[in-house]
């Protein structure tokens, strides 16, 4: 590991020209091949990934912001004409004030938004597919650091994530603890946990059950498994919320003029919820690939920053001369508070929880993470 | 309604040879033309029955117990050689006591279990299938009414069900407020809820995906949709225990010697939590049918006791006469207490929630009803 990421890949001149591209503009950076931590290499790894600000002369300005599970390096609108994920907190006079610092955003190896995934082309021209590395999130660190040597920053300012995000955050400060200054970590484990793993599991197995996925070779065919990433997304968008924020929204209301129970078949109509959940699912369908929502899943059921280094404590323990800051949401339901508190009380130092007050639960640390702007500003934008 | 179920199916004599079988042994009764809530009408619907006990003279000892969704009548072993699932809590000199009380369990119709679903054989000896009418938990009540009205049962000493079974439980209250003096509801709700809702959608979803499903007509098939049926029930029963149970229990320990994150393909071993699930999934598969897991979860989610009486008030509004006793498990995520605390407010007679203490979720249900013996004793068995 350590050979590779040490490779200087770029020079100064390089690097500045990287730099010169305007605020959320996806580029690409060829990384060279890359070997993945279950052995499985690639002639060539490109990663997509977009900036906001300016590196100063020092470099010592540079946040890295890591996107979950189906975002993207569009964390923020900058000079596109798409919004970002995170408009409300990144940009210039913002909590990640653009103005001060250099935001970094990649898009994650496997997934499909800019860099190498499933699929992209082999040398032969032909897509990836069922052929695509087995991939960890030590994977897409390793990576990404490459992309900062390129850009040349030596060490992060602040990474910080929320989600897988907040796990790609971690794992960023566990496998390079002299590379990060400071570390937040949202919504996020050090581990995924059992029922992670399960919920995982069925959403993978409702891809792999669609007939259109055919092994996860199907991008020459007319289809492909739009079916199956829709009941994944249904799943874990259920887990993405909470009980009492669907019976409010939805309760048990028919869909428009559907009658959920007035059929005499099983063709029925809708219940509201179902509605929303198809739309969630179509939403997801229309901008991302079945393999890489495979791939990427797969990587966080094997999120372990333990890992490696003999133990999660060990692990953590090299975390010493990182401040940290540690955010759940408390009526998570996916990524548990209590995962939080455990991590926060086995750092090095242990620290308080920051708590965002939501009743949607997990997708609070998108919706609501305005909350932590205070302890953010005070303690690690100062 | 009324019509269909105040009909005299079955005279004196009949309903004393009815009572001559053994304990615990699955006979049938053929209960007639039915239509449904839903309108349509299947030209004969049988249902499979077990009996504990003997029927007093009075007809004043009966009591009826309701199973859940993949449940059935065998609800203790009586002289068969089968263990019951409620053996320790129902049985000569149990909570349930058969010296005592002349106990029935009916298997829902639309199951697989001995009473008419899409597996049964119309008229012209095919499979139902995809013409299986859309089945409500009030259609059970009704056809269970006539269970009761040939066994010479004019009321229910008690009805107790959990889960599915405490909804069913609850429906036989209101559809029939002067056939039920006592009403035990475990872990249930008086309507499905949206998350509920959006499980059984995402449930639904995986087995129609099943390439095997072929529409609901499989019958006749080499395969039938056993990958999605299993992906189904993976789904719920993630949400039958808890993320704290299935942590303690699984962690991230890899399967035997699987190794999850060593291969670098996606062909990768497993975690103990999807052995632990596959087996689940298999477990189910081996025992029961696609068609019925669709129909009755389907029956679930059209769970609603207000429909067709106003309001879910108004129904509630029709149990002055009865004596309830209404139960939960702490720590349930799918059927929350919150749920069972609104019911047992709402009624006529507010009562106390009384609570089954587990770390393992909503299956606490089955595994420590005995938690409820004493408070059952005391206010209904007394």
């Amino acid at each position: 590991m350590s050979v590779e990421t040490n490779v200087v890949l770029y020079d100064a001149e390089t690097a500045a020209a990287l730099d010169q591209a305007p605020d959320g503009i996806l580029r690409h950076l060829p990384t060279g091949p890359y070997t993945f931590e279950t052995g499985a290499t690639l002639p060539q790894i490109v990663l997509g990934y977009e900036t906001w600000g300016t590196l100063n002369a020092e470099a010592t300005n540079a946040v890295y912001i890591a996107h979950a599970l189906t975002g993207d390096s569009h964390v923020a609108r900058g000079a596109s004409t798409e919004p970002g994920w995170w408009d409300g907190f990144v940009g210039p006079g913002k909590t990640v004030d653009t103005n001060r610092y250099f935001v970094v955003a990649a898009n994650m190896v496997g997934g499909c938004s800019g860099s190498t995934g499933p699929a992209s082309l082999d040398p032969q021209g032909v897509p990836w597919g069922s052929r695509f590395p087995f991939t960890t999130i030590k994977d897409s660190v390793r990576l990404e650091a490459r992309l900062a040597d390129a850009l040349g920053i030596k060490a992060w300012h602040t990474v910080l994530g929320g989600s897988m995000g907040g796990a790609r955050a971690l794992e960023w400060a566990v496998e390079f603890p002299e590379r990060v200054r400071n570390c937040v970590v949202v919504a996020a484990t050090a581990e995924s946990s059992a029922e992670q793993i399960a919920f995982a599991q069925a959403q993978s197995a409702a891809i792999r059950l669609d007939p259109d996925f055919a092994g996860g070779d199907y991008y020459a065919n007319e289809r492909v498994p739009s079916a199956g990433l829709g009941i994944a997304r249904r799943i874990a968008h259920i887990t993405y919320r909470t009980a009492a924020e669907l019976d409010v929204r939805f309760g048990r209301a028919p869909q428009g003029s559907e009658q959920p129970v007035a059929s005499a078949g099983l063709d029925r109509g809708r219940y509201q919820v179902e509605s929303y959940l198809d739309h969630q699912a179509d939403k997801l369908v229309g901008r991302f690939d079945a393999n890489s929502y495979l791939v990427l899943t797969e990587a966080l059921m094997s999120h372990d920053v333990g890992r490696g280094h003999g133990s999660l404590r060990d692990a953590l323990g090299r975390l010493e001369g990182v401040n940290f800051l540690v955010g759940a949401v408390d009526s998570d339901r996916l990524y548990w508070p209590e995962q939080s508190e455990l991590l926060a009380k086995t750092l090095p130092n242990p620290c308080e929880v920051r708590y965002i007050t939501s009743p949607i639960g997990h997708d609070g640390f998108l919706t609501d993470i305005e909350q932590l702007s205070e302890p953010l500003k005070r303690e690690i934008f100062s």
